[in-house]
């Protein structure tokens, strides 16, 4: 996240739908992989240059080409031009801090969308961006590093499962969508066990440190709902545009897809209700303990002043002191400490501070 | 509701479509309750397969399949395939964190709704999905496990009271979903007295529990909103689709049903508005105590330590202390001292402190 | 308000439209009224069955039926039988916990409204539901009690002032909607020169009293929005029908009382508004007189403490201290222990504390 | 502003177009000034009577009437006959507590406006009612009081300055909404110097005068705030009305108006979160300030208590305590007491607290 | 900033279309720059007066004016009268104080926008308000003052880079927005560094400086929000107008910049967020600085009062106090002293105070 800040100005000053990558470099080398398909048969290669893959357009299969790695701009240019491509798209693939959207160009689709890991070693968000170009018998993918989460929507291509290899390019790039949206999920069921065993801590043993991962998890959210707010817009946008790219049969996917979305946002919106929550619960209970502190401190301090005071009376030096001289002048003030004493006790605990 | 945290990755990576069941399974095997009705008779039967029960919808009475248990693929799958319905509908039905939602297939009409019940052996809201599909003479309802909300609608189709067996099957599934919403007052009724009882125990003796209770309650009312607030748009949803599925007469009665909505939300943003104004209630008292303990030590220290400070300069050891020599020397400081404490309790009753 | 809570619970379970009243019941038995007038006279009856009023009904004079006291289920359903109206209204008309509304049935418009009181030997708000049902050439209105809110229109009629007489029976439901919402602003007088009152009080004497005043009048606010943010809805529906049983003249008017109704809301708004300010006062006025007792607290300590320490130093029994021979030491201590009194107190002096 | 509680409640009861003065008197006899101009001419006369100045209205010149003073329901009356005004439109004019609005009654356009004063005498923010009906070729405005705002367009009219003489009717209504909108701008000026006063002042010295001034500024944004939020709507309604009164070349200076109506709600929103800041400001400093007065007792309180406890010690009258024998004991006992205390101050030192 | 307060007033009561510069005066002198381009060639003149440059006008290359200093009322009154303004316009140009908005005269499109820099030397924000006018063949630029933020497309302009010379006026007014809009993301980047070092700050020492750092930022967020937030209305509205003097090219750029403008929203609103959450973390870190200052404070005064007492009981004169004739009376009492403080170090560590 703190990758932002000394990168876009590199596009300051320079015409619009100039290649240049914004963002952190994940990955040493881009890879493309493109896999062609159709109801009877796949094929699956890798290839270095993207003029190898496009006979592959030429035939009626589907054909789904994906980039990891988009830092090298040559490699984004030459896709541009082979496709026909808009400079601005490009520059929006390149740039990574897009937020989602999509965009209808006519003759294909653009789609941004974020993926999020939960970076386990530095206990952290990652947001990856993905765009997607889909055509009419080819989706195009962009990851910035190689990712598991497309692995199995590749398996179901490659063993024919599910309607993947049946129905055309726009239910191949739904499938696409549904990966990533499904992540979410998983990315929230580890935000709610967070949740959970924070809640458990705040009322065992508030300490800075719940604070500061109360905070963390309010960061996490922001960034979250950062990704996920605009993506129902996009997906909405996807589902009623008009564009023959997407097949009637794929519409009650991306319905489906959305309500998904819904779903996610409604779960951030009430996992940050929650941790607001418990904000108010660490300050309360921050509040309580100094309260508690405090009773203590005025609890020994109200019994003993006054009789440190007594013993300080009769500490005097006056020539002149009759109860000095009495014989039982000691014990009775030591009797008349313990009833005052008594008496202080009887008060805190009538005040329910005992 | 912590339920959910272990579910959601089952699904991650499987084709749109697959049914698996996604949340807790509250009753060990599924059951089919059938009841086939028209204005002169009803019949009822409990069948094991979904297969053995359609006859029924030969004729034109009207039928009502109840499921209780989701869990079971199989009878999912069954009822998919006799009634020729979307597999992304199945998928939801049997995944039960799906947002309330109405959806129009054309010939039937899908519509998940939230059951909520107060657990009273935990003290928690418990949240139970009930899926329901209105076709031209069918209702078929799918509930987590057995439940007695749906008991009064079958008493009264049996009894034939009310409209209900005059009706056609649209009237059923308004009376279904109005069983359930009705539900939703019992439940904020609940919610209600325990407000009440907060905000007395409030007023008379604000600690950390009432504090965690008032934590409590707002979660619960985090999760309502979120059952109740897309139940609007679903039920609005019904009452303005053109389907003919909806009898026109039905419509009076679903925006019946749609105000009882709008009365649930009311009510929630209501308590909201309370609670959070008890915890402001809670904080202030807080303080307030806090404040109350101060003064008792800053009177008790502001009037000793001054008294303590001259009895320690007449138990100092000089030589020449003239004072000490004096006949009343002793009485003369202890009259000062008590002068010195009243003026001191006269300042802080000036200063309303006492 | 706290009534709510054992009634909603009896409506569960029965068939939509069944007559039964739920709330609290306001008055021993219903009265019917009945005012038949039109631009030559005015007759005015009392009835106990509404079956005795509907000769007025035939000629062309405007007829308004008010009933005081709803839980008569047996009278709601002889006017609902005679007017042949709709099951459903009837129930809203005895479930007194509806929202505002319009609902335009075609022969007739239905309106709920509800009128505020304040209870001033309770020193609470109260809330009555009114419904109105205007017809052609008839107006009915259901109250739980009997109210003087209607009386000045009732006179009005009577001495046959304004226009009351001389416009048609949607001109007399304005006029009874106007009443009510007149109301309103009497109300919102008496919040706020409670407002003016407690900020007066917050200023010179902020205590635990005034916190629960402030939090009562903001449970009152929370009422008040309650029952007028849906009116504004309601009376903008009246406005906009093209029913016409609302006649021309009458809608200038309407949008007259539709002017009000905005502006109860909006000083409703600026209430809360003033409020939630008053709540942050009280706040940092606790703050502050902790942080005064604080200050009173130190200053004292911070004095005394250095001092009696030195007192104690020369009341050690030590065989050799030097000091305590001195012919002057005793008056040299005392200038000492003057001299650091008097440096402390112009430190605090300096920090402002005094 | 306290003067509205008294009033409205003299309306409640009274039929609707009834002509009662609500609000407070600031004149005490109302002046009707009237400007007669067009192109080449233009008279200025004052009248007490209404029916006085309608020669002017027959000729083809633009008419602006001004009313200082609209507690006279006889002269109200008198011109609603004249002009054949809706009897709430007259209502309207004499009840200040409209808000701002724009009616098109077809042969004029009434609208309610609200200027605002700072008195700068006690300091407090003052309203005024300045209604205006544009007529075919008149402009008639009502204000509560002599003002000096429209003096300028006078002077104008008079010198025939600007564009006034040489467009109609709607022109001069423009100038005149315009005059008022300018003068939110002085008042805004004036609330930004106070902001940036205050912030000076919090920075130097929070003191509770600071919170009271903060609070009344904050009251001050929210009577504003509920002055000019509902003007945009109704300019925007006069821009958007298809009223042929306004004349086309007028539509330009309307968008303009508009405009400046954004900028003031910008303003005061902007003001708004600046004055909440503060407020966040201001308690952070009473906790800093408090946290500080902690810091100094518990400093002195930490490092005498022990010194003085070791005093006691050897304050002690046992007989045989054997360092008070020691030649040196004493200067031992300092020598510790010394270094107890440096090492006290060294460990508040690494804490920071000094 | 604080310029705005004594500027505003100027205009107050002046007739509308009245020319004053309102705002800071930036420039000495106003500099006129003349661009004149097409495909092939490149001209480039600075100017006095207005009426110098306008052959360039004639031809059917694209000119682009800038003019730096708009305090200057002649200056902006003949190009005014060149190119046949509308008086409010100019108006608009001069006064500093616009909201950024888009404004099609049919003829022309005018534009406000706001450039926003950070003053290093001062460390604040400073705004520029730019207006552009968009020909058939020309742009106007205005600007307060010499800037460096156009110069990269002066640059692009000279020496033919991009499209800047291929496409008309209208590209050429869309690079001169994307220059503003792309200063932005460089703010936010600064913006975004001051956040991640405050947020450290406060983890490891939160001082009321940076309180006062947080509070900084919040207010340049505050400004910030009010120049980007209309500014999307206003591009958004120059996207969608259906004026010709947008070539249907430019539409997708000007899609582009949008996005870029809800970027530049997103980011605000994020680090509002953000700065939201720090406060709360500031204001919890100083509770609990508090709660460990008061608890070095409980700590050390309840072991050591209790002892002093202890200490001041055998301080005693009483002639009669058996324990001081006791040989080892003072080890014993110093050993039931030991055991005592003892007891009350295992308390704290029992009650996780130490």
């Amino acid at each position: 996240m703190t990758k932002q800040k000394n990168k876009d100005s590199k596009m300051t000053g320079l015409p619009p739908g100039t290649l240049i990558h914004v963002g952190e470099r994940k990955i040493e080398n881009a890879k493309i992989t493109v896999i062609n398909h159709n109801k009877e048969e796949c094929h699956e290669i890798n290839i270095k240059d993207i003029g190898d893959c496009f006979p592959f357009d030429k035939n009626s299969s589907v054909t789904w080409i994906n980039i990891d790695g988009i830092h090298n701009s040559e490699i984004i240019e030459n896709i541009g031009k082979h496709l026909n491509l808009h400079p601005l798209l490009l520059e929006d693939i390149m740039n990574t801090h897009q937020r989602p959207k999509m965009e209808d160009y006519g003759d294909y689709i653009f789609m941004v969308l974020k993926m999020l890991y939960h970076n386990a070693e530095q206990d952290k968000l990652e947001i990856e961006q993905v765009s997607l170009i889909l055509g009419s018998n080819y989706v195009i993918s962009f990851q910035e590093k190689e990712g598991d989460v497309f692995n199995p929507v590749r398996e179901r291509i490659r063993k024919g499962k599910g309607k993947v290899r049946k129905i055309g390019a726009s239910y191949l790039a739904y499938t696409l969508i549904d990966a990533i949206i499904d992540h979410y999920f998983v990315l929230l069921e580890g935000t709610g066990d967070k949740i959970e065993e924070l809640e458990e801590e705040l009322v065992t043993q508030p300490i800075p440190k719940t604070l500061q991962a109360i905070h963390n998890l309010k960061r996490e959210m922001i960034y979250l709902r950062k990704s996920v707010w605009p993506l129902r817009e996009a997906i909405s946008g996807l589902e009623k545009t008009e564009s023959t790219l997407i097949e009637e049969s794929v519409d009650m996917y991306l319905r489906d897809v959305y309500d998904h979305t819904i779903q996610v946002i409604d779960s951030i919106e009430t996992f940050r209700d929650m941790i607001s929550g418990m904000l108010d619960i660490y300050l309360s209970s921050i509040s309580n303990k100094m309260n508690e502190v405090m009773k203590v401190l005025t609890i020994i301090a109200t019994i003993f002043i006054p009789l440190t005071f007594i013993a300080g009376i009769y500490g005097m030096n006056f020539v002149y002191i009759p109860e000095l001289q009495w014989r039982w002048g000691y014990f009775a003030t030591l009797f008349v400490m313990a009833v005052l004493g008594i008496i202080m006790l009887l008060y805190f605990r009538k005040k329910k501070w005992l």
